[in-house]
C-alpha cells in the first residue's frame, strides 16, 4: 500500500527528496495540549501505553497538529524489561523505577524471551490501530531501547547521573553483562520484527545511555549487540540514535543501518566525516533553541539545515522536545524546515 | 620555597619528568574512612568545608594515605555564588540547591562581587593551614567553578538532566545571560588570585556542566570566560577541566592555560590530535574501572599512560572517584602510575 508522504522513507534510503522530512522525538507528548488529555483520560502514562485505541490517538494527534512527516508509535523502551519478566512502576516526576534488579547469573536466568510477544499484544494492537487510522499518510516508525540502555535501566532499577552499579557489571562480572545483552538483543528482535510486520513501516533503536561509557567500553558492550539488530531487521530501514557517544561515531559510520541521529552536542560537520558519506543523517537541533525567540528559531533551523545539506538527511532536534516548551514554536521548526529552500549551487 | 616533589608542576609547564605524576579527583572525599571520621566530627558536609582546620586535615589525608603527587584543597566550587549572596544547603543524598535563584537584571544586580574574598574568608584560612601543615611535600592545587557552571546552579537552583532553565535564558536573553556570566567570572578571579597569594602552586577550573552545551553556545557562553580567567592567572599553572565538551577540544587547545583535563569518554589520541602538541592532558582513567578486579586496574591504567605518553601528562581518573570504590584500589591505581616503566623506544 503507497504511502502518500513517503519523503522520510526515501531520505533513509538515501535517495533525493523534494525537500528535507521532519519529525521530532518525543512529539506524541506532553508538549502537545491533546496529548495531555488523553493522558488524563487514560490515568496514567502506562495504561495510555498500553490501551491501544488511546495510544492510536497519541501517535497520531502530532501528524494532525504539527504536520510532521512521519508518526512514531506512543511506547516506552522499558516495555521489553517488562515483557521479560521484571515489571516497572512509572511514577509522576520521579521516572522508572524496577522492584527488582539484576544482580546475577540466576537473575539472568530468570528472564524469559518466549512471552515477548504475548506480553507485549497490547504494543501491536496499537500498531494495527495506528495503521488502520493513519490511512498511511504518512510512515509509521518503530522502535526500541538498544541493549545497553536497557541493560542499565534493569541492572540499576533506575536512572541514575553515574551508572556505577551497571558500569561496575562491565568490570567486575563481563560474562554476566554478556550474558544479559544478549537475552536482551535476542528479545528485541523478536519484539523489532513483530512491529514491522504489524505495519511499522522504519524502525529507531535509542541508546540513551550510550554517553556514559567510553569507546573501548561502547564498543565492547554496545555496539555488537546493535549491529546484530541491524543485521536481523533488513525489511525497513533502520535508525540508530546513540546520545552522547561522539567517540565511536567512526564505528557507528560501520553499522549495517541507513541513519544515524545525531544529538545537539555533535556537530553535523563531525558527524558526517567520522560517519562517512553513506549514511543518512537524523537531527539536531538544540531542543533549547525553542525557548528563543520566533526569529532565533527560524536562523538557527536554517543554519542547521544548511550545514546538513538537503541530501540524506532528516531533520529533527537532538534529543526529545521539552515538556515545557511552547508547540507553536515546535510548529515553527518543523515549517521552517519544510518551505527551506536550500541553495543548490 | 622549594616544593620536594613538584613532579606534577614540571609536568604542567611541560618540561620532562622522571615519572608521570598522579592526584585523583575527589581524592579528599568518602572513598576514604578518614574523610568520613573527620566529616563527621564536623556535622556536616558544609561545617568540615568551613572549617579551615578539619578541612586542610582532609585536604592532606590522600597525601599521607594515597602516595598522591598533589594536594587539592578540600571545597566545594558553590561557595562561589554564596559568597556572591546566594546561600545555598547541601542535603546528605540529594546534592545541592539554591532557595533564591537568578532569573531577572535586578537579581543579577543584586549579586555583589565586593564581599567575595572577606566571606570567603575560610577558604583561604583553610589555604594557609594546609601549606603550614603539608611541610611543601607535594604542591596544592586550589578550584574555582568554571562560570557556566556556577551559572548553572545559580539559574536552576538545582543539579538538573538537562539544565533547560539555565538553556532557555542563552536563547530568551542572552544579554542578561552574559551579564551574569560577567559578575561570576570577576568574582572568580579574585577568588583565585587569593588562593594563590595564599599558597595554591596550581589551580584548575571544573567545567561540569559542559557537557549539556553544544559547540556554538560552548564557545559563546563559556569558553570567553574561561579564556579571561586563564589570562588573569599567569604565576602559576592553570588546568581547564570541561567534562563533556569534546566538541570544542580544538578551541580549548587554544587557551592560555598550561592543562586540559581530559573525561573518560575522550580517548587520548582524539585529545591529543584536537589540542594540539603544545597542552599537558590530564586524565582519564574510567572510573568505573576501579571496581574490577586488581589484574584489570592494573592492566586498564597501563594501557592508559602508554596511550598518553610520558610527556605533558598528569594522570588522573577522567571524573572524581565514586565514594562506593574500594580505596585499595584507589591506590593500586596510584602506584601503578608511579610505578610504570615506557617503552622508550
Amino acid at each position: 500500500m503507497k504511502i502518500e508522504n513517503d519523503l522520510i522513507l526515501r531520505a533513509a534510503r538515501g535517495e533525493e527528496t523534494e525537500r528535507v522530512p521532519v519529525w521530532v522525538m518525543r512529539q506524541a507528548g506532553r508538549v502537545l495540549s491533546e496529548y495531555r488529555a488523553t493522558r488524563a483520560q487514560a490515568g496514567s502514562f502506562k495504561s495510555l501505553l498500553m490501551n491501544p485505541q488511546l495510544a492510536a490517538e497519541v501517535t497520531i494527534q502530532p501528524v494532525d497538529i504539527l504536520g510532521v512527516d512521519a508518526a512514531i508509535l506512543f511506547s516506552d523502551i522499558l516495555v521489553i524489561p517488562e515483557a521479560m519478566g521484571l515489571p516497572y512502576r512509572m511514577d509522576e516526576g520521579k521516572g522508572p523505577s524496577f522492584e527488582n534488579t539484576i544482580q546475577s547469573q540466576a537473575d539472568v536466568d530468570k528472564l524469559s524471551t518466549e512471552q515477548v510477544l504475548d506480553n507485549l499484544k497490547y504494543v501491536f494492537d496499537a500498531i494495527t490501530t495506528i495503521k488502520r487510522d493513519l490511512h498511511n499518510r504518512v510512515p509509521l516508525i518503530g522502535f526500541a531501547g538498544a541493549p545497553w540502555t536497557i541493560f542499565c535501566y534493569m541492572v540499576e532499577g533506575r536512572g541514575s547521573k553515574t551508572f556505577s552499579i551497571s558500569r561496575s557489571m562491565l568490570s567486575e562480572n563481563p560474562e554476566l553483562a554478556h550474558r544479559l545483552l544478549r537475552k536482551i538483543t535476542d528479545a528485541t528482535i523478536v519484539y523489532l520484527k513483530q512491529q514491522i510486520a504489524c505495519g511499522c513501516n522504519m524502525v529507531q533503536l535509542f541508546d540513551s545511555w550510550a554517553g556514559i561509557l567510553n569507546k573501548d567500553t561502547y564498543n565492547t558492550f554496545a555496539l555488537p549487540y546493535i549491529e546484530e539488530i541491524c543485521q536481523a531487521i533488513d525489511t525497513v530501514p533502520m535508525t540508530v540514535f546513540a546520545k552522547g557517544a561522539f567517540f565511536s561515531m567512526e564505528e557507528m559510520g560501520q553499522l549495517p543501518c541507513r541513519t544515524l541521529g545525531i544529538d545537539w552536542h555533535t556537530s553535523p560537520e563531525f558527524a558526517r566525516r567520522l560517519a562517512g558519506p553513506d549514511k543518512t543523517l537524523q537531527g539536531n537541533l538544540d531542543p533549547a533553541v525553542l525557548y528563543g525567540s520566533e526569529e532565533f528559531v527560524i536562523s538557527e533551523t536554517k543554519r542547521m539545515l544548511d550545514r546538513f545539506g538537503s541530501h540524506k538527511y532528516i531533520a529533527n532536534l537532538g534529543h526529545g522536545v521539552y515538556p515545557d516548551i511552547n508547540h507553536e514554536k515546535l510548529k515553527l521548526f518543523i515549517q521552517t524546515v519544510q518551505a527551506h529552500q536550500f541553495n543548490r549551487s
